[in-house]
């Protein structure tokens, strides 16, 4: 597929990466949020759609993985992007629970101060031992 | 570094892949749309901190790029985030003009309808033509 039909088309041609594997931005549609960042194969791409539960792949245990799966905190995917080049996949959610494991709403909970450092900007919404035990 | 201290620390220790890099979201601070994703090594990310000007790396040129350099739209940083993990950087900008070079705000213009194909749902903003000649 040629570049301009890629950027500008509407035939979907993810560019999965030599592994694979496409980076995924999951999005809280309701507050715009961004929550986590995931990958997927070509399975889980599909599954997503067809489930509409945000589905991805662990690389460290290499098999597809449901958000929630333990926590039972979803993400109900509403609708699913591409950029540009069909590199990168934003999935637009509505969140079932808080998204990170370590027991806050997005996984982005703190931001840099300096070079080195970093300052917690969120706050902490459940306790990770009472959901994971 | 501990998992525990990685993720519930206050010290930056951002995990760079085995290419000595790491993703990047970019997010527009005021209207909290997901512009585009890139990549970034400890050069890039340094640069971004330093010069309020989003700096990434291009894994096809091999090099630093300023976003905006031929287009003058560049993101300006207000707040830089790492997830949980500290492997993935959350960009919190200031657009100073459109971000993706196909002439759309985002680079997330198009959805997926079914399995196959795509549907546009953001207007073009500029032509790229006038902009990059």
């Amino acid at each position: 597929m040629a570049v301009t039909e890629r950027e500008s088309g509407t035939e979907l041609n993810v560019q999965f990466d030599e592994r694979g594997l496409v980076p995924v931005i999951v999005q809280d549609v309701e507050s715009g949020q961004v929550l986590m960042m995931a990958w997927m194969n070509d399975q889980a791409l599909k599954k997503s759609l067809l489930t509409r539960k945000a589905t991805f792949y662990s690389r460290s245990r290499q098999k597809l993985w449901v958000k929630g799966e333990s926590s039972g905190h979803h993400q109900e995917v509403i609708e699913i992007r591409v950029d540009c080049d069909q590199d990168v996949v934003l999935l637009r959610c509505k969140s079932h629970g808080p998204c990170c494991h370590v027991g806050y709403t997005s996984c982005f909970y703190r931001c840099m101060e300096g070079e080195d450092s970093l300052r917690l900007v969120e706050e902490r919404v459940f306790d990770p031992e009472k959901v994971y035990g």
